[in-house]
């Protein structure tokens, strides 16, 4: 590159970007489709269903214990594609430089995006950069934007759960935001505390093929398990009623959430899925997940009734039962 | 929303961010697609080539004369998608606000959005916001990504000039470059600067139809017309040859950037387009233009040669003859 820092030159559109583009993204990123370098990318679209999703990723800090924003930007966008039963294929990639970032930080990030989308199967087929003033940006932004192609016939979605079907998540919850909150505050905890952040859709490929009564998936990020499945039950129009001591928990994640005085269940997972099916593939379900290296703790947490609707019952390991509502309040920013 | 100003809670997922969305994003952009809410937008994909583009927006100021950074971020992207011959369909809109933000600027933004985007004839599908503390970010950056589908058989692209084709452009040259400089920097000119910014949609989809030798098409956004050509040159493996009378300009631009020290030629247009097409189709495509209320100062502005390749020459007012390179050093930052 010449520098060691993103200077404001990177982002101008002239030589120094081209070099940029050349030097970091290209190398890392090319492919028959992204090296045209043209307006815009073109490809060919598989007839049938697309799904498309969008995310900016500002997590703090950019590098963490099992991941990166780099790797989060390509895991985040997969899982939301995947979560609608597509199989994602393209990606494009949206860079918010601050300028005086170290470019080796933003080579190491590349990398591991490029990295990510190998491990997921999907293209990175276009990209874009701006570089920003010192203090009007932190580091670096990352926008991905998904596209995925939906099976024929295949019905996945938030509104899709009934009574009667049984709700699974795939593992522990609240690690990647135990995680970022534990790095950021520097608490040099001796817990061994790693994010989770994974591509999903292997996984979510298998339980496609093996339960054809899977109604929902969805990956509990922002907001946790509590906020996604909040989002289910008002999609849906239905309750549903969970048992505290089937979901699963890391106890390390357990401590340090007690030491920190956050609730795990309003936590970020990156790696995780809700999975709701049909009671009667509830095992099947379960056997596949725990068959798959990213659902080995999967768990069945509880189940779907009629009423209230929208509302999330949790029935507490002391034997009582209160509302789990969505989160609210008590910010956890930039957790991805 | 009951708040005045963007708080942390608008980006974690929760109860705030669920009303944020609801009362500004989905009230001013909603469609059917986007107020599915779910992790992805679910879309039939129309058979055939998709042109995909994505790019940040983190243009200071967030309001000009002429746009704001909303219409900007639609402007931008149908632009993109329509140079590769495509119709723009759909956009995704992924935002990064600033703890602090008034929402009352957000809300005059997305309704600028809304407003693009319908005039542009496309949909925003799906949308994502993120808020950083303070000083982490610069008010509001915008990522936009644009699906087109490109009509059969059509090729259109940055390789595709070849020695003999025309070159023209759409209108003056720098108008968004000079209006952001000369807003930022506060300098209360008596000039009557107003950016150029629109969708060119329109325009492209009338040239395509009137001119079957159409070769490029591309909007000279950073780096002005002078690293689009140069662009063009290099991917075409042609010289390029312009004459500098020939090249429309703003007389208010041109004195701006006399006064400023500027190089109309490098500065970003937001709502011209390139057009190079077969020599004897020049006059259609000029006529083409002209009738069009974004191409009333369409010109002619120079010829593709063979030799040397990739090299853009300019002859000059004055009768001298100088090669016009891309744009190096000076940045001009967030200029879109």
């Amino acid at each position: 590159m010449g520098q060691d820092r993103i200077l404001l030159d990177h982002g101008a559109g002239g030589k120094a970007s081209a070099d940029l583009v050349a030097e970091v993204f290209a190398r890392h990123l090319g492919n028959p489709i992204l090296n045209d370098l043209d307006d815009a990318a073109v490809l060919e679209a598989p007839p049938g269903r697309l799904a498309v999703s969008t995310d900016s990723f500002v997590v703090d800090p950019i590098f963490f214990p099992g991941g990166d924003i780099g790797s989060l930007a390509v895991h985040g966008t997969v899982n939301d594609v995947a979560m609608r039963g597509a199989k994602p294929l393209y990606l494009t990639a949206g860079f918010v430089l601050e300028e005086g970032l170290a470019v080796a930080d933003l080579e190491r990030i590349v990398a591991s995006m490029a990295r990510a989308a190998t491990e997921a199967g999907v293209a990175i087929i276009a990209g874009d950069t701006k570089v920003v003033g010192r203090g009007q940006a932190d580091k670096v932004f990352i926008n991905t934007t998904g596209i995925g192609l939906i099976p024929d016939g295949l019905q996945i979605g938030a509104h899709r759960a009934a009574p009667g079907d049984a709700v699974l998540v795939s593992g522990t919850m609240g690690d990647h935001g135990v995680t970022i909150m534990a790095t950021r505050e520097g608490l040099g905890l001796e817990a061994p505390l790693s994010s989770d952040s994974a591509s999903l859709n292997g996984l979510t490929s298998a339980l496609i093929e093996a339960c054809p009564g899977l109604k929902t998936l969805r990956d509990p990020t922002r907001g946790g398990l509590a906020t996604a499945l909040n989002e289910i039950a008002t999609a849906s129009g239905v309750a549903l009623e969970l048992n505290e001591e089937a979901i699963p928990m890391d106890p390390a994640v357990a401590g340090v959430c007690e030491l920190l005085g956050l609730d795990p269940l309003f936590l970020a997972n990156e790696g995780k899925l809700i999975c709701i099916v049909e009671d009667t593939q509830a095992d099947t379900a379960l056997a596949v997940m725990r068959e798959h290296p990213l659902g080995q703790n999967a768990a069945l947490i509880g189940s779907c009734g009629a009423e209230p609707q929208g509302r999330v019952w949790l029935n507490t390991a002391v034997g009582g039962r209160r509302v789990l509502d969505m989160l609210s309040g008590e910010p956890l920013p930039r957790i991805c």
